[in-house]
């Protein structure tokens, strides 16, 4: 702490505002950076750090200052100290290979240069008042991912790239709005202006009832879909109960027979309920699984359904020769989530939609006197966001430096892993695979062989007790190694239409550092750990 | 261009995800942060740059490249030069003390830092295992804010600071996405559960009705309130039409009157009408004026109806304790939208939503297996948006670096060099005062004597004319200035009851370095661009 008392008055205020000049600043202000970027080194290079050491109780204690003080407090130099001494050590190692639980990863180290431009630049896409050719370059990148997408012919990308009336995606801040922005153009498409009604967007759900001569509208989705889905049938009136899930196979891929029998019985003639979207995941957040995308496009152009595909997990998948296959039929859907946080390794906050029709956003066009005006070309008229970040910028840059390429080996390296990780679970006695990697997500869970034994003889209480007993097995093993905070896998519970609930320990393997050498670690240390707790009788 | 063709392999994707420790790459690494922090100083020290010299057909013929390349493209050295010199260029300069069109201005340059080490951490607040300490240090920052705005007692915060089940407030991408949260969160308490049905988020909008015997609900709004609240009336199944504007009165303000008599009528005994919510606004967009709060904070409270303050803009100025009486009335309300990309001069990305009652997003509360579990701390759990970026740290550092000194400073510059910027038009005889400025934004136009000569004899029909005439010129002359490239004024149409729509000028002071000769400059070639237009006769 500096011994001097810092005061906040017009001569240092304006200087924060004026890059200097002069060498001495310039120096002092490129120091910070040299921190921020290797300070962080140690951060970046120990344990997970999910560590329960410092606990959570004693963690808040230190965080319970409810004041703005009138004077500054800290000058910049402190405050990258104390981040990087006090906040970093105690916040989570994303960045490590032994990092495997979660769609958080690290990041190359040039996304931090590129999110600081973009910061330096501040610009505002909402408007081409604020961002010009910004915007601009948003569109082409919008463009490269919706052909990578859609893969629609030359001369379409020809006529829309910059044409100011189409929107062919949107930047949002994350997947959760890119399914809401897909679900919220769905629902205006399907209850759509017609006679005496001007559209559900103006008149609002209930009207828009009356006017379809409709009592209900649902979507339907995988039981594996992310809760971002059922939170949109909220936020859009629908009702989260008409976010309906279908049942997956043994594959865990949504059931194909149930949906087109559940399409049927909701079409029925006379039917007063109307579907306003299937949605296929690609990559669902706890087993990474591919819906049936070809079928599921079938189903939806059979019954002209809007067809919605949440490929915030998977889309990056497509910069692969080798896997985009998986993907197959994503190209037929009618809206596509995609985040860039994910597995375009880009830092938080880019979340996108892209929609096959350029012209479909216009059932979600707004109008402002001021901005956004009728004919004018800002990106703004058609979107869930007002003001935002040139997240493109970021996006842009990576592709250009990384290319297909790039990614591709990133992509790979996932889903190879991932199936060489599967192979050692069917190698280790004590774990069962659960779901397979489709992609680079797998769950499994540790099943001791004298419950094996014991499960082969078992009648079905007796079985719903051991399934509760492998149960609190496992939710110990993996809250153990979290906390021992070495590594990290999380767990999720599976419901599953063919036995009880079951808990599994969940893998995501993004981080091209984490190989099979730390698997193996990490799988050894749950072995340990759960022999310990044997040995101490659970 | 390097020579050297670029590769995709997997030894150049290993190294871009470790932090180099030898010398030579940390100092290349240092470098190409060097230029970001000054390579962009030309762009920031000249004109505005809204400049049609470099038309926009011109920019989109160089923006069509819509493929993906396998290769790399460019190194990340040619990438910032490709920014440096070819987007910036071309991008606005929103920092220019002459861009006084927006909300969208210069930010002290430590935001920039801060932006960086956000990234670098790249921490997922979404759930506790991603984020850890730093949610903790989130809830510290919504606490201040939230005290800063509700002024509650200390023990208030000493409760709720760190109590995992209270929601104090909630981060999200812009102010968008803020009023639609507080518009969320009102329109499921008017309608929660009740005898048998679970409750509008549950079951949808149209049920809603059914169960609670209406056919209609409204939100009541300033005629100057910004459109994402038409825009949230239309996701949230409400329709936007009824997101019903109120007249202003003389001061822009929402007229009191009117806004009691449509409550009333709305309210008859039997009506089948339910007003969700009504909102005030603390500096609406386009005049920056602030609504009654006082007086609707006691409708609201007779009637019990939800009350929720827009003050995107002008919520810090709180921190002033020279203007914070501008405000008085916001403690009232029930939730309060605020920007930190304005007024907390953030970079983009920074909505905020906060509530009075820390338990009455309890209304939009979701789980998942694998993450926001109930009975888990997680800050996902309650919250438009899943995963996003750390933005906490930024406002939080922020705040300690300028104290609510530093801010008030700014906030009392811009309120005093908005009024000196009245007085200065009142001088004129140019220019007539649209909107006197009661925060840090002004409306104004031209109106040549010759005209107001015309004005005093002329009938409806011909005053018609004339204000067409007026509107004709302003455009002309605020869209020439724009093009000139030097400063930038924006242009918005208000609505006026005892008139017609009008064009009118509009200017908003939140740089520290727009000071009087500057304006004087600005007002300066406004009235020689028109003297040449009327030369050449409009």
């Amino acid at each position: 702490m500096s011994k001097t008392k810092l005061v906040a008055n017009w001569e240092t205020l304006q200087r924060i505002f004026i890059r200097p000049e002069d060498d001495t600043s310039q120096a002092a202000l490129l120091k910070y950076m040299e921190q921020i970027l290797f300070g962080l080194q140690d951060f970046l290079k120990e344990n997970v750090g999910i560590t329960e050491e410092a606990g959570l109780k004693e963690l808040s204690d230190r965080f319970r200052n409810f004041h703005i003080k009138a004077d500054p407090a800290r000058r910049l130099a402190e405050v990258i100290r104390g981040i990087i001494e006090d906040i970093a050590p105690r916040a989570v190692n994303v960045a490590s290979p032994y990092f495997i639980g979660h769609m958080t990863s690290a990041i190359p180290y040039f996304m931090v240069h590129l999110q600081t431009i973009m910061a330096a630049l501040n610009q505002n896409p909402v408007k081409l008042e604020t961002s010009k050719v910004v915007s601009i370059y948003e569109r082409q990148v919008l463009a490269k991912v919706h052909r990578m997408i859609f893969s629609k012919p030359d001369d379409f990308y020809e006529e829309y790239i910059q044409h100011p009336d189409s929107t062919l995606g949107n930047f949002v801040e994350d997947g959760t709005l890119a399914n809401l922005t897909g679900l919220w153009v769905a629902r205006n498409t399907a209850l759509n202006a017609c006679d005496g009604f001007d559209g559900v967007e103006q008149q609002g759900m209930a009207q828009a009832f009356k006017a379809h001569g409709i009592e209900r509208c649902v979507v339907l989705v995988s039981q594996l879909a992310h809760y971002s889905l059922r939170k949109a049938g909220g936020i859009l009136g629908i009702g989260n109960q008409n976010i309906l899930p279908i049942e997956v196979d043994s594959s865990s891929r949504m059931d194909n027979k149930k949906l087109l029998s559940a399409v049927k019985s909701i079409s029925l003639p006379g039917s007063k309920t109307k579907i306003l979207a299937i949605v296929g995941i690609a990559g669902t957040t706890e087993t990474g699984t591919v819906d049936d995308l070809p079928r599921i496009a079938d189903i939806c152009a059979e019954n002209r359904i809007h067809f919605h595909v949440d490929a915030a997990w998977g889309g990056p998948t497509l910069l692969s020769e080798k896997h985009r296959y998986l993907l197959r039929g994503v190209e037929r859907a009618d809206s596509v989530t995609i985040d860039g946080h994910k597995q375009f390794y880009m830092p938080m906050g880019c979340g996108m939609i892209y929609f096959k029709d350029p012209f479909l956003m216009d059932k979600v066009a707004y109008h402002a006197a001021y901005i956004n005006r009728p004919g004018s070309v800002d990106l703004g008229r058609k979107s869930l966001v007002g003001s935002r970040a040139a997240t493109s910028l970021i996006l842009g840059s990576a592709l250009d430096i990384m290319g297909s390429g790039g990614y591709a080996l990133l992509i790979d390296h996932g889903i190879e892993t991932a199936r060489a990780f599967a192979d050692e679970i069917g190698k280790r006695p004590l774990f069962e695979l659960v779901t397979a990697p489709q992609l680079n997500i797998l769950t499994y869970r540790i099943v001791p062989e004298s419950i094996r034994d014991k499960w082969e003889r078992a009648d079905t209480d007796e079985k719903k007790e051991l399934t509760s007993l492998l149960n609190r097995i496992n939710i110990r093993v993996q809250r153990l190694q979290r906390q021992s905070g070495k590594s990290f896998v999380s767990r999720t519970t599976l419901k599953r239409c063919w036995r009880e609930d079951i808990v599994v320990l969940r893998a995501v393997i993004m981080n091209p550092m984490t190989d099979m050498s730390i698997i193996n670690e990490i799988l050894d240390e749950q072995e340990e750990i759960y022999r310990q707790l044997a040995e101490h009788a659970i």
